[in-house]
């Protein structure tokens, strides 16, 4: 039997009608009773456009209140949010609405030449909306969001998040990290991202402002901790280097309890860079498949345990299939994790069974059961928080003509974190150069996933069964910070 | 589907392993490592006496570790437990053995007759254990305690009480309340009522202590408000009163920041005198079937909405079967309210409608949502905490030889907020005394139930169709505390 809840945004509204829900660096802010009165207003000028009950609407916008408004407006008719990546070409968004069956985009700007109607979020302002009814109640097994990830096979894979999903995935965060009245979130990483999306929900569940840059700025950022009032904030390891560079003598304030570090392993070195600044890491891991982080490491134990991710979340568990203290895959399971992926019977199969989720990711536990992430996520390549699936990339260039094989890893990169490089085998008789492949990369990729470097090789590392042997393409690598050979 | 966590207590254990999960009043403390190890020995030892997966279990204790152990120990069994009221008669406490079918009851001594197998938790402790497998997880729609409580017809009923529902009671408190990690929670009232024990379920969830009196004690309460640490506590009117009496020219520190007001509404004077003392007091209003508080009112409003019990808490909602602001039947609905009466399909269906519980309280909301409780519980009588049935009262006594009809009200008492007295009209020809009937009631009812009054009249207040007028029987109310006529 499913959980039953009252709309939560509706109930915060009432709970809490005068506390800001949304501050935007303007200096504009939202109550959790405007927020619901625009949210429901715009739901019934969806209406009017025909948006009805599990239809999937698409959402393609860097962070923006009509974003926010739009998210909640899709609550209110139990409709699906498929959360597009604004980075994506149009080819790539085109997979996902057909793949998601998307009746209907909505943008900020409606410029893209899409396979799916779309409608700017100003267009829908201007319709008049309806009289009908909207959900008062929230049934926490229904689908809510539908965010995509590039799996190993490089065919991006819609990952289905209930409403239970975010609601697990609060509660989670909050038994770790308590809950003050005083609380305000800094987001500036996107909400088409679960990590910027599990920002917004918890700030409806848990009562408290969301601090919302439109996108990542670091000189806006660090004032909004210097200055804001925020008491916690989601960011990368990039962020978290943008962030020190910019303290010089000064100390954040202590109202700052939470730097929740997700998007991939950080340096040690700068671990205790922030031990030095005494800026309240949280180290955590998680994916778009556990609805953000599922394994967070206190700071009280940051420098003690230095690189691992801590402990899975109070709902959560965390399982490696291999022997005691060594190296095995991860395999994570709890309320907050995906029931599957979207209309894929076969990849919901391979990566979940009896509720664990196969995270592809390599890992350890010590003897405390502490989490170390050994590779995140075989071959994934993280890249300004940016996940980077090689196969995506090797699938999309394979196909140009004279590319007879090609690999892809990531290079480690001062500024980005990693970015990708491909290894290429010319076919015999063929002349390519860097830049025909940077070309064709260029209409085919977004700009992030485009191969910052070139190597070409006569054979690429294959093992007998013809598997890409990864890890002997860094052999390769050379130190510059672009080359082609 | 159901939700499926980990065990709750190895959790905490794991995450918090030397954090204090219980303060007693001698010193003494257990981490929440060595209450997990002592509850699993305890449930090895249980397995030897035979108790499986879904076995009903009594426990029968005051507030005690060893009581806490047992009801850990049940929950690594899958058994359930049946908390009983240490106040109840054999016979009453035999109702709800056979009812709810139960094994074995696990107790502080074993000198009660009880149709069930007793052992007292020495006589456990003294068994050795199995090395069978313990629960690591719990499926949050299994049913894991049963209390009783007598509805208005006067048989007793087994409010089922799954982990979900604890589980949900104890997250909407959080988001009501906030969490920090220095919380600890006071509990005097009995862990076989569902106020004591959703402290304990709370603390295993919150990782917070739980500072346990054996018994209510107003010395000892207020001593641990002045100097334990205490941050939270849960009391009833009488508490509080008692509280303020010992106050004098003192303040309990400002680390107490809430005092959880439940079990009747509260005079507006005493609210007024605990503001005066800037004491933090939470109005709120819960039952058995609710889990504990399902609406509680912030001390922000407490003094502009005197006399209201709040808004529901986050996952809850509330309705009222009457015209806006009018007085109507108060329903609520929510994750932590219960699924039904054990064994008793025909109470269920009366209470709970498409997830609503009939209450059968009468209140009404205010136009900012606030509700008032008008009646708490028809007819119910609150005496020092102890929910008082006047119709099991009446149908007890109503089997006397010479009783012709009876009818039993609560009475204002200042020092246990109601007393019950009962009125009587006697058999023509019959010489009944007010003695002969207490001691008939003596041998029949727990002590507390037993009425402090008796009135004989020649007839009961009947309307047409024979339902008994209970406020017309208020008219006949003496002052006296004591008194037959």
């Amino acid at each position: 039997m499913t959980e039953i809840i009252p709309h939560w945004l509706t109930k915060q509204a009432d709970l809490a009608p005068e506390q800001t829900a949304i501050e935007l660096t303007n200096g504009t802010t939202y109550t959790f009773l405007e927020l619901k009165e625009k949210s429901q207003s715009f739901a019934r000028k969806l209406q009017t456009l025909g948006v009805r009950k599990s239809a999937k609407i698409g959402i393609l916008s860097t962070n923006h209140i009509d974003m926010v408004i739009a998210i909640h407006a899709l609550s209110y008719l139990g409709a699906v949010g498929v959360m597009l990546n604004v980075r994506l070409t149009e080819k790539e968004l085109n997979y996902q609405l057909n793949d998601a069956g998307v009746e209907l985009v909505l943008t900020q700007d409606n410029e893209k030449m899409l396979d799916s109607k779309i409608a700017s979020f100003s267009d829908v302002w201007n319709l008049h909306g309806t009289q009908s009814e909207l959900s008062s109640e929230i049934h926490l097994n229904e689908i809510f969001t539908i965010i995509y990830t590039s799996g190993t096979t490089g065919f991006p894979k819609g990952v289905m998040h209930t409403y239970g999903n975010h609601w697990w995935s609060a509660v989670g965060s909050m038994l770790n990290l308590g809950l003050s009245k005083h609380d305000k979130w800094l987001a500036a990483l996107p909400m088409f991202h679960v990590s910027g999306l599990s920002i917004l929900l918890r700030s409806v569940i848990y009562g408290i402002p969301v601090f919302m840059l439109e996108k990542y700025d670091k000189h806006q950022f660090h004032e909004a901790l210097m200055k804001k009032g925020v008491t916690i904030a989601s960011v990368v390891t990039m962020m978290l280097r943008d962030l020190i560079s910019q303290l010089g003598d000064d100390r954040y304030p202590e109202t700052l309890r939470c730097l929740l570090l997700g998007g991939g392993p950080a340096p040690e070195s700068l671990l205790e860079k922030a031990k030095d600044y005494q800026i309240p890491v949280f180290q955590s891991y998680g994916m778009t498949e556990t609805s953000s982080q599922i394994v967070t490491l206190s700071p009280g134990k940051a420098l003690e345990k230095i690189g691992s991710s801590g402990k899975p979340l109070f709902p959560a568990q965390l399982k490696i299939n291999a022997p005691k203290a060594q190296i095995g895959e991860i395999y994570v399971k709890g309320p907050m994790v995906t029931k599957g992926y979207f209309n894929n019977a076969d990849e919901t199969r391979k990566s979940l069974e009896d509720g664990w989720l196969a995270t592809g990711d390599l890992g350890y536990t010590d003897a405390e059961g502490f989490l170390y992430i050994v590779d995140r996520r075989k071959d994934l390549i993280i890249s300004g928080g940016e996940n980077i699936y090689p196969s995506e990339i090797e699938k999309t260039l394979s196909a140009m003509e004279g590319i007879r094989d090609i690999g892809v890893i990531g290079k480690a990169n001062g500024t980005w974190g990693q970015i990708p490089v491909a290894f290429v085998a010319v076919e015999h008789s063929t002349v390519l150069t860097a830049d025909n492949i940077l070309t064709f990369a260029e209409k085919h990729l977004a700009k992030y996933k485009v191969p910052k470097e070139i190597y070409f090789l006569n054979q690429l590392p294959r093992n007998a069964s013809n598997k890409l042997v990864r890890h002997q393409l860094k052999d390769h690598l050379t130190d510059n910070d672009f080359q082609s050979h």
